[in-house]
C-alpha cells in the first residue's frame, strides 16, 4: 500500500481545500475523489472533517487515489508550491494529556505520587480549537497577557470513528492517524494564587489565540503501526529543546482514549494531544519571543514550524 | 418593536431548521428570510450559526419578520406542535465563569480571599460543546462515572460579533442575546486528589455527555436591555432550588468579555456561561437521580427543562 497523508491546503483565495500527498506531490481531495469514484463518492469532500465522519467509506478512496498518484497518474501539485493549513479546521474537541511524561513531570516540580501510575489516574484538559488552532508556517502571536509562552511538542492522535466507553483492547479502533501538535503555554498565567480553591488555570494557560500549532498533515495508522516508536524532537531556533519517544508516556493513548470516552462520545475530528515529554522552557526560565521559531518533528509523520511573533 | 427569539427546532427527519418564534407562533427561518429579501438575503440561513456570523446583516431583516408576524402575515407554525432543539448546535466555545456569585462561593467552601473582588480575577473554564450541549427537553444521561451530578442555572451569554482586547466599555458591542445555561456538574470528578499540583479537574467535572443544557431560544439585546434585572430560578421537580438576580454576579458580563478577550478573539456563536448562583446541590448532598426534571426560568428568557436518566 502507498503510504499517503490527508491534509488541508489554502487555495488561491485563501480557502482550505482537502488534499492527499504522496511523496513531494498533492492532489486536490475534491477532484481526485470525483474521478476516482466517478462522481458517486459516499462521503463529502467539502473538508477533512467530513472525510473524518465517513472514514470507513473514505479509507478505500484514498488508498486507491494514494496508489494512482504513486504511479503518476493522478493530476498532482508539487508539495514545495502549496502552502499548507491546520489538517482539520477545526476539531470539535482538543482533549489534552496534563504532565503525562515522568522527566516533564520531574522537571515541572511533580510530587513523588505523581509520577506512580498506581496512584494517579489520567488528567485531561480542554484547549479551544477554533479560537486556538493555526496551520504549519502561520505564525504564534504572543498576546500581551503572558511573557512567558512556553513549547510543548506532542503526538496528537486523531480520532475517525465515534466512540463511547471504549476500553484499552478496543481503543485504537477509533484512532483514524497521527499528527503533530505543538501544546504552547502561557506558564504566569497558569497559577491562580487568587484563586486557592482551584489552583491551576487551564483556560488561560493553554487557550490564547495561536496556542494550537497543528499539523502539518494526517498520516494514517496504517503507515504507523506502532505510535510508541514515534521519535520527538523540538527545536527553537537552532536549539534542540525536546529529545523523547513516544513510547515514555505514562498513559498511553489506549488508557487516554479509555478514560474520555468513559465521560463522553469521541467523535471524527476529535484530537487528542497526548502530553509533552522534557525539554520545556520553564525550568529555566526561557521562553518564546518574537523572532523565534519552533520546529518539531515527529517520525513517520513530518515537520511542523512555526515562527514567533509579538501579538495584541 | 416586537419581541422576537431565535431558535432551532426539528423538522421531521429530526434535523434542526432555524426558526424564529414571536408570541406563540414559529416561522421557518429560511422560507421567512427567502420571503422577506425576495430570495437576496446577505446572509446564510443555513444555521443560527451562519445567522449570527452575519449578525449586523440578519438584524434588520429578522426584525421586519418579526414585526409581520405580530401583525400575522408570515406563516407560522403553533409553538407548542414545534420541537425544539438547542439554539446553537454548536458553539466554537462556551466560556464558563467558575465562582461567580458570592452566596455560591461560601456555599461551596471558598477561602475569604475569593470572596474580594479586590484580590481576585476572573476565573474562566472550558466546556467541550458538541460533546456536551443538548437543548429543552432532551435527557440528561447520568454516565457510569459519577455519582453526583449538581445542576447550576446561568445566565448565558451570545457572541455576535468578532471582539479582541474589548474594554468594559465597548464589551456589551459583541453581545447579540441572552439563553438559559444549566452548568452540570460531576461533583465527584471535581477534586483530584492523585493531582495535588493540579488540584481541580474541569474537564471531568464539567465535559461529560449531556451536560452542557442550553435553550430554549435566543432573546436578543434589544427584548433586554438591562440583564442584571433578570430573575434566575431553577427547581429540581417540586423544589424551588435557585432564587436570584443575575445582578448579583461578581465579575458582570463587561468584565468577562474583558477577560476573555484579552487572550482570544470572540466569535460569533460562543455563549459565555455568566457562573451560578447559591443553592445547588453539593452543600447538601442532593443530586440529581434518573426521574427527576431540572427546570429553570430566567426573567425575559424562559424557560428550559430537562429530565433525568440513566446514562451510560
Amino acid at each position: 500500500m502507498t503510504d499517503y497523508r490527508l491534509l488541508n491546503y489554502n487555495d488561491q483565495n485563501g480557502q482550505a481545500r482537502p488534499g492527499l500527498s504522496v511523496g513531494d506531490a498533492v492532489a486536490d481531495l475534491e477532484s481526485a475523489v470525483q474521478a476516482e469514484t466517478s462522481g458517486n463518492a459516499p462521503f463529502s469532500t467539502a473538508s477533512t472533517l467530513t472525510i473524518l465522519e465517513k472514514w470507513d467509506d473514505a479509507l478505500p478512496v484514498l488508498e486507491a487515489i494514494a496508489d494512482k498518484m504513486a504511479a503518476g497518474s493522478v493530476d498532482a501539485m508539487a508539495l514545495s508550491d502549496v502552502n499548507l493549513n491546520a489538517p482539520i479546521l477545526y476539531p470539535a474537541a482538543i482533549f489534552n494529556a496534563g504532565s503525562n511524561y515522568k522527566d516533564h513531570q520531574l522537571e515541572m516540580g511533580a510530587e513523588d505520587t505523581e509520577t506512580d501510575k498506581s496512584v494517579v489516574k489520567p488528567y485531561m484538559f480542554l484547549k479551544s480549537p477554533a479560537h486556538c488552532v493555526i496551520g504549519p508556517g502561520e505564525e504564534i502571536r504572543i498576546p500581551h497577557t503572558t511573557n512567558s509562552v512556553d513549547w510543548e511538542a506532542e503526538l496528537g492522535v486523531v480520532i475517525g470513528r465515534y466512540g463511547r466507553n471504549l476500553t484499552k483492547e478496543n481503543a485504537r479502533s477509533v484512532v483514524a492517524g497521527y499528527t503533530i501538535f505543538n501544546d504552547l503555554s502561557a506558564r504566569d498565567n497558569g497559577a491562580r494564587e487568587d484563586w486557592p480553591r482551584f489552583k491551576t488555570d487551564w483556560f488561560a494557560h493553554k487557550s490564547f489565540e495561536t496556542s494550537a500549532p497543528l499539523g502539518p498533515w494526517i498520516v494514517p495508522v496504517s503507515s504507523i503501526p506502532d505510535p510508541y516508536a514515534c521519535k520527538i524532537d523540538l527545536w527553537v531556533n537552532d536549539d534542540h529543546k525536546q529529545d523523547a519517544n513516544a513510547g515514555m508516556m505514562i498513559f498511553n493513548i489506549e488508557e487516554q482514549i479509555e478514560y474520555i470516552s468513559a465521560r463522553l462520545t469521541l467523535r471524527p475530528g476529535d484530537v487528542i494531544a497526548t502530553g509533552t515529554p522534557s525539554g520545556v522552557g520553564r525550568p529555566h526560565g526561557t521562553f518564546l519571543n518574537p523572532g523565534d521559531t519552533v520546529r518539531i518533528t515527529i517520525g513517520g509523520i513530518g515537520e511542523l514550524s512555526n515562527p514567533v511573533v509579538a501579538g495584541i
